[in-house]
């Protein structure tokens, strides 16, 4: 008889899903999964009926006794389960687009991974989060959480500060886009180097590329030239500064190292065609036309084109590693434990890990340079404080992570922004709105 | 027999040298001074005999026995020394105007001491610090330097880093300022309540105010308003900011703090008047003109005007308790040895000290927030960065230093004046061109 | 009309009061006491009345107008005091046999300051300071409690993690014998150097000897040679050990660096005279005989005679100090914030503070080198342990602190050591003998 | 046509080469070996010769195409080699019984590997292995250093802070054991469960044991009992005590742990059968004359009952891993990176790392409980004085490093048995006995 293995995706009605179905099939020899659970809340019911079609049609076609499960009541599903993805937008689309604009109208990047959008989709994400964790804690205790909703930093660190239930771990796809990057310039694949990360969620950095046992990492800078994400624009990096910097930087860096160039180009975009999230609204209503047709039966290439393409298949690559105790090495999401030696031991960082079946243990190779401390000091203190504002409804602590931002520059705009902000979101952040008056 | 104590002055043309002169003449019981030297270049000949024939007219008056010498060869002056202070300018006030005009011209903050002009006056100033090094070593080993040229934190970095002489003291008038502003909040005398310091230079936070036994900074930050020092504007501090910051700011913190204001204000002052050290200028020419007056015998008000007042006597002070072996506290510029815990234990900070006869020991008063943290990095890898680049003459080095800087906000504006100083300062900067080839 | 200034001492009744009683009528114009409270316990109550009527005595014939009160009810004195100083022995010197006896008759040092006799010293003070800590919390919470009861390390680490109360200083009169030693290698007075001491407390080393603004610390460790107190023998230091760890070691360094020769002396002393706590008994008794003589109205010279001699000195000095907020710099156990940069930040330390009206704020003088941070560690660690297994009464944490010890040098005698400990002590190890079955 | 791989084993001449042989016939398919260098002194030429003819033997019968060289030129050896390994012994078993004989006959524990022995055999073997760097550096500068060389953590630290090479590994086989140890207790083999380990060599700790996902340290620890290596008695470890210490030691710390019991057991010894390193010879003629059997062509089952078996098996275990990038998880001894937050960055490690292509990685594991800590940092500061002393021949720092390690309990023992020491190698340690006068 096959050992259980269950899987719970919060979040099922999100259009990445198919790449997470995808995912699951392809490593099924593996990754025996006998049970798989999205789930998803009431408003989210249309779109989960049909991400639950679709991947039913293609767990079919791919022959594959995965046995599909959907709910709107998480507590139902998970019960017993051994794996719990997050992902998922408190407020929706809706809420993303008062993210981007209204810092954007103040003349501030918005953007909800970073920033004041950042912050603020902390603040609505964290509590559900935490929430979850309880539940886990409850009725699953031994099972992993991962979690790929944004901003991944941020609430990783909450896990790992206020949650009961402390087995998370964040994931990201930004460092397979730079191995990729740096597999161009090498000219070869990956599995032919070795590349070592340490940093921050959105703020990693590769401090090592080892090919043949030598380290070419100043060739790999030299090179470093055009690398996007879906969601941000391509800018140049400058090969001397690059060099300057002594490690390569990953794409958001552009937020901090081109602040000025990415800034006046986020307000032209904005001025043309309003907020991305208007744009993604209008994509993932073109998707789900795709996933309802009742011939589609595996993952439309038009997903790939999206910023958190690869994020679904990272997970199952992930959970395979932990389940079959691989002892690989990813990069991940989880508690520092002196990886990263001017951080603290029990700070959230993006680093280099062995996935064991116990989970990730963060692999030594974080000895960045002087020229990035204190860079990834400012966002870890972001992280933190949007963490302790996201669990107090604290204005000052939400005002102070507005601030340390590099990316506001003004502690005026800071509090104009903060304000709004705080004011289009009501619905969604009662700590802020109890006895508070600010 | 009176003892000897000789003091040097190197840049005694300066126009702060009355200030100097009336805090020798008001200590003389305490600080018995026999010989003072003012040193000072061929290019400053003409000011140095000005200044003298002033500090000769002062002593008389005060009837206070000070020898007064005045030399051009600063070997003469250093053999047997006990003290030395160094205010100096590297190119005098025309450097200054490009440390300024430049960065403004491409919408940067344009300032000698921080920022791209920072930066720069440091690269021409550490090198002529650490032949003076060289010098005080072979002449008057025991003898302390007291400096208090700009940028105070990046020179004493690099005295500590590569000085062959390393009893240096960096000092500045910011934290008397902020004391004066604390004293205005709580309606009494400084001597009446004790603040503690710590940061880096023009980046200094007072983190406690005891005032009979307790602390009372919220009352304090709660009023914290305009606080200006004489070169930059006076802006209005927000207390609920401050009170998010949970630290007291210094003036010069508006540069991060209220970036965009100031950058605007600056930009719009520059398009105006033109630069700061133009206006200067015809400052110090009036100044001078006013020091030729055989009648004048005493310090002049105009004085106390501009922003470097209160530096020399704040050299007076702190030389007086050194010789006294006072052990009172003052804030100093010095090495941190673990009083602020996230710095490293051999790095220049500004921290309330005790000083001894054997110069300050830092007070582990330097428990600062994380709302703080990352731009204190942020600065203190500037000023290594920075101090490396001025010994090393490595273009890639300064590249680093000028974009670690926060008011540095693009890549590509970074390498623009970078190249720009570069070539305007050819002269005083032979480090980076020997065989270099940008 | 004259301010309030009110002193408890819990404790009273120890013979070292009239010491304390001198040193408040000498300092009395600095120091102008209104009230002093003695409190002792029911047990203590005839040496309470002897002591407080040798006090009267001495209060009348100096003519000094300090209130005397006595009582037993700790509550009563409490209210409003403004220093608190606790000197105590739980289970009297019938417990330090125990703790002598029981060590030494299984061939380990016994001694009531460290190993097993300071572990059980621990174990039965910190519940009883900690229980005063909530008292001072409710009845006097500005009040500083300055503790001389020993092991003065592990009980005030124990405040500073689980009391109520934190404003604890601790106090040993070790850095002051020290000093003395230096000051007659070096022929001067006290006044004519400075000595910076940084460590635990017990384990407390010179680090530096400035005079005349130069560390003379070789020339003293050259030199240094038997240093005693007065409750452990006299050894000859070798000086080229002293030199090979570079810096001075205190007396009870002894334990350690000569384990050997010092547990071989204590064993046969052990064997012809008994504990040294049935010798203090013998002494105490001709002490109290002679405090009763109506006729003496000062403090006897043969008090001087005793270990604990000069600590309650040191205490008025310390009270005077914070009082008039002093900044002069005395030697004292508290929080290290920094100054000793291989402890927590939070750990108790003994080290040079300036002592403010706000309490004492360490110097950053603590970098000691790796010859010392071994054993440094290791008690620390000790101390840590025993305030843990002290508040939670848990067997393996008391066995753990045993262990780490090095005066422990086997698993099986730590063992057989604490299980009779244990029992010798239950009477006064509540916290022990609840549930637990060892 | 076959890539070169070429292995050097300096000390060639040594009883356990059999065992080295042995591993890389068995691996050759993975690691396919084309020459193997054995190389030793003079001295060791007939042994050489010997255990040559043996190796021969043992690959003409498992057909296995290693060409094998011996060779008394070291220099010869290393040009081009990929490996390097490092097992000597300077002065040989004379030396040892020195090491052994004259801390025993002063009652200190006589031993090659830790207190008085150790740290001579790392004086005499210090300068003799940088060399060995220097020659590497010229000749290989590529290749790794594999040291199994006692005392391993001083040999490394000495490698990463003075080598001119610093691609160094130190090897030891306690781990190997331990894991054994854990696989009985838990009845399964050592693939079905996780052992991480941190700490130095000799000195290091298992903290986490993992089986199905859970850690089960403390079932292990409530069973740990006697665990021996060959060449220590076995003692019977108090489970109650392992509990209080949170962590399973090694068999090591029974020099501290049982520090009374061990001693006076290893003087009985002495007493009875003369030093260890007297019986090691007569064992080692008895294997060598095995070794001359021309019917042999495998390893002796003899030589696994020394202490120093599965060493050279480890060593070709780790070779391989690196030649083939296999990322797998081993114990060596390496630069720390802050995988164990108290120790220095810098520091040699002995720690659970990642073997890859370029090296040693180590994981972050190294949160070692408070009762550890004091000891590890005691051994640590041992090797470093150690190494210092090997390089300088300073009397002082020998002084410091006798005295540090905790099984030398008086300073005037120290004194004798280091300056009998000194005197007794003279021959081996020319760094001491130049212009040097104790």
């Amino acid at each position: 008889m096959k050992e259980k293995l269950k899987i719970v995706t919060i979040g099922g009605g999100s259009s990445y899903t198919p790449e997470l179905i995808e995912g699951f099939i392809k490593r099924y020899d593996k990754l025996p999964v006998t049970e798989l659970w999205l789930v998803d809340i009431e408003e989210g019911k249309s779109k989960l009926e049909i991400t639950a079609a679709l991947a039913r049609r293609m767990l079919e076609k791919a022959n594959v006794p995965i046995e599909l499960h959907t709910t709107l009541d998480r507590r139902e599903a998970l019960k017993d389960a051994d794996f719990v993805t997050t992902q998922m937008r408190i407020g929706q689309l809706d809420a993303r687009i008062l993210d981007e604009r209204i810092p954007l109208s103040h003349g501030m990047l918005g953007q909800e991974t970073n920033g004041a959008g950042g912050l603020f989709k902390g603040l609505r994400t964290i509590p559900v989060i935490l929430d979850i964790c309880k539940d886990i804690q409850e009725l699953c205790p031994n099972a992993w959480m991962i979690n790929f909703t944004n901003p991944v930093g941020m609430v990783t660190e909450a896990v790992l500060r206020y949650g009961v239930h402390k087995k998370v771990i964040g994931l990201c796809n930004v460092p397979i886009g730079m191995e990729e990057g740096i597999a161009d310039i090498l000219k070869t694949d990956r599995k032919n180097f070795f590349t070592t990360f340490a940093g921050l969620n959105h703020m990693v950095y590769a401090n090592h590329v080892y090919k043949d046992g030598v380290d070419v990492i100043d060739e790999v800078m030299g090179k470093w030239g055009v690398q996007s994400v879906k969601n941000i624009k391509a800018m140049e990096w400058d090969s001397n500064f690059i060099k300057a910097l002594g490690v390569i930087p990953c794409p958001y860096h552009r937020y901090f190292y081109m602040a000025k160039e990415n800034l006046e180009d986020e307000l032209e975009k904005y001025a043309q065609h309003g907020t991305r999230a208007e744009q993604v609204r209008q994509i993932e209503t073109e998707l789900f036309e795709l996933y309802k047709n009742p011939d589609l039966a595996e993952k439309p290439k038009q997903l790939e084109q999206r910023g958190g393409a690869f994020y679904s298949d990272a997970a199952c690559n992930l959970i395979c590693s932990i389940y079959n105790d691989t002892r690989d090495v990813q990069v991940v999401d989880t508690m520092n434990r002196g990886a990263i030696g001017f951080l603290g031991y029990d700070q959230a960082v993006e680093v280099s890990c062995v996935i064991t079946k116990e989970g990730p243990v963060p692999m030594a190779v974080g000895d960045l340079p002087d020229s990035v401390k204190g860079l990834i000091q400012q966002i870890k203190s972001f992280e933190i404080a949007g963490a302790k504002a996201a669990v107090t409804g604290d204005y000052y602590t939400a005002l102070m992570a507005m601030m340390i931002n590099p990316l506001c520059a003004s502690q005026r705009d800071a509090r104009i922004v903060l304000d709004e902000l705080l004011e289009a979101h009501k619905k969604y952040l009662p700590q802020f709105f109890g006895d508070w008056k600010g």
